[in-house]
């Protein structure tokens, strides 16, 4: 039925290594416009649908008592590098809450950034919680928990009010019994992460951009969020990223946020699509270069220049330490 | 002909990620012994050839002249962590042939190991090409051009003798005309990668532990730096490293050497087999795992209390930062 998407890994103009990938464009009725492999097999999001689990801290009402800007939204979708920046934001929004570093839940790592991670070192500095990639997620869910007068402790578990709220919000805009019908299994951050297949996913983003098929309070918080995201990127990545060159590459247009182990989700706004890719393997280098082969294809008809622009960003090239150029990343299979 | 060979990563129980291999293990006379997936098509072997590349060092005499040991002889065939005792040696090494760091065209980078290289942020320092992880490799280099009388610079380039020669050896082991009949890349160190089958590539280290096919001289030049790297198992990579783990699990009884993008070799000399393997999608986790279950499979006869020990080591668990147990890696398909 599909076509076999590829991307391929350069060098000496051989390939040397490949990664499969399956790919779905979906709109607000739920119809694949794009659809590549196995849309239909359930496939863990993870931090791909950061929107989907910030839902509640909007429509609860908790984002407006504790007066949660644009940059505060973005960062409660994050999965940041643990700048300075990120830190003092999750420090500032759980302050508002009355809570503190100590109250996280999500555990210590140093940033994944390498440049921000040897900066910390090189200061003397460690890493906290609050550098976690995760925190401005959970800081978003300590802040609802507190507005909705339930218990903070324990906010991580798939019993506690906080994720069932998420759980409900995935099921819904992914139209899928996630966790009855789809494996479960526990993320780096260690909240639950319910498997649902990209099909779903990406009709989940569709219908939050087009309204079409669910309540207007949750298609307006959904909205709100990806605004918030594409109007400061920075606070949803960071310096370097991915998510921060693709969406900057067409403000207000583009949504897209990474998960780990290789899946990429997102929206075109005005197209009313939404989309979700899983790189069999898990690799970041092809859902990047994956999601903007995808945009690419997107605009090259609504907006030739930024086809283009998308074209470029899909085949990075790679350098070695004394900066010769050694090979690159290519898609091949996409349709146009 | 072979079944499909599939590393998986879990999560919850459930397969998160694939990857695939393909698995050449070959004898003294090139037949395939344990074969999986398509061994014919050329693949780049990065560093996993290293020693191939060392040969010139001792048959010239360099090694000898310049009182190479064997730790001087391991960190010659290394993909080190750039601890301060790798970096150490490398200084050691050049200044025997009257040369010093800049002498070196690998290029700077950071530790790759996050500890290393975070501990030199910390203590104020910065990589300088002598934390290159090929910088024993390249230090071996420029003591045989100056022990032949060539010229040192421009080492690294395809034309200079020392290339040349480590292309001849990889010609002669792995049976290919390498470069000619196979593509040519530039590894990230700047010297030429040849493309070889894995099948060659594993017959090579089955022809250097047997001796069986080759010249007396290069077979016993290949077993001394073997020797070598399994007596000084920490100059060849570093602490915490899949090379040391799988070499320290059975001192002096097995080879094994990691190169880019997913590839493997190796040898068991009691056993008179190389061998070689790849990851379609360059995955380390996934080689790592392939490497520990291929000699879980070749030692299960043979020593089963070896065997169990590498299959053990066939299956990493993960764990996220709360150090919650979150999934690990299978390997599936491996004939026993």
């Amino acid at each position: 039925m599909t076509q076999d998407l590829v991307i391929e890994a350069t060098r000496g103009g051989a390939v040397e290594s490949r990664h499969r990938a399956s790919l779905a464009v979906v709109d607000g009725e739920g119809r694949g416009v794009l659809v590549h492999g196995d849309v239909e097999r359930p496939v863990f999001p993870r931090s791909a649908v950061k929107v989907f689990q910030a839902i509640p801290l909007v429509e609860t009402g908790a984002a407006d008592r504790f007066g949660f800007d644009d940059r505060a939204l973005s960062f409660a979708c994050a999965s940041h590098s643990g700048e300075p920046g990120h830190v003092a934001l999750a420090a500032d929004l759980l302050a508002r809450a009355g809570l503190g570093e100590a109250d996280l839940e999500c555990g210590c790592h140093w940033p994944f950034d390498q440049v921000v991670a040897l900066e910390l070192a090189r200061t003397g500095g460690a890493p906290s919680q609050l550098h976690n990639n995760c925190s401005g997620k959970h800081s978003g869910f300590l802040c609802t928990a507190v507005h909705q007068g339930e218990a903070t402790a324990g906010y991580v578990l798939a019993d506690h009010p906080v994720q069932r709220r998420g759980r409900d919000v995935i099921a819904e805009l992914a139209r899928t019994a996630v966790g009855d019908a789809t494996p479960v299994g526990v993320d780096g951050c260690s909240i639950p992460t319910y498997a649902a297949p990209l099909q779903g996913l990406a009709g989940g983003f569709a219908r939050l951009v087009s309204g079409q098929g669910i309540d207007g309070g949750r298609a307006q918080a959904g909205r709100r969020l990806m605004a918030a995201c594409m109007a400061e990127p920075w606070a949803m990545a960071g310096t370097r990223r991915a998510c921060v060159t693709l969406m900057e590459a067409a403000p207000g247009r583009v949504f897209a946020k990474t998960g780990a182990e290789g899946v990429f989700c997102g929206a075109v706004p005005e197209l009313g699509l939404g989309f979700a890719l899983k790189i069999d393997d898990g690799a970041t280098r092809a859902a990047e270069a994956l999601v903007a082969a995808t945009l690419a294809t997107l605009w090259r008809n609504a907006d030739p220049a930024l086809g283009e622009r998308y074209e470029m960003l899909s085949r990075p090239t790679f350098r070695n330490w004394q900066g010769t150029e050694t090979g690159g990343i290519e898609v091949r299979g996409l349709e146009s």
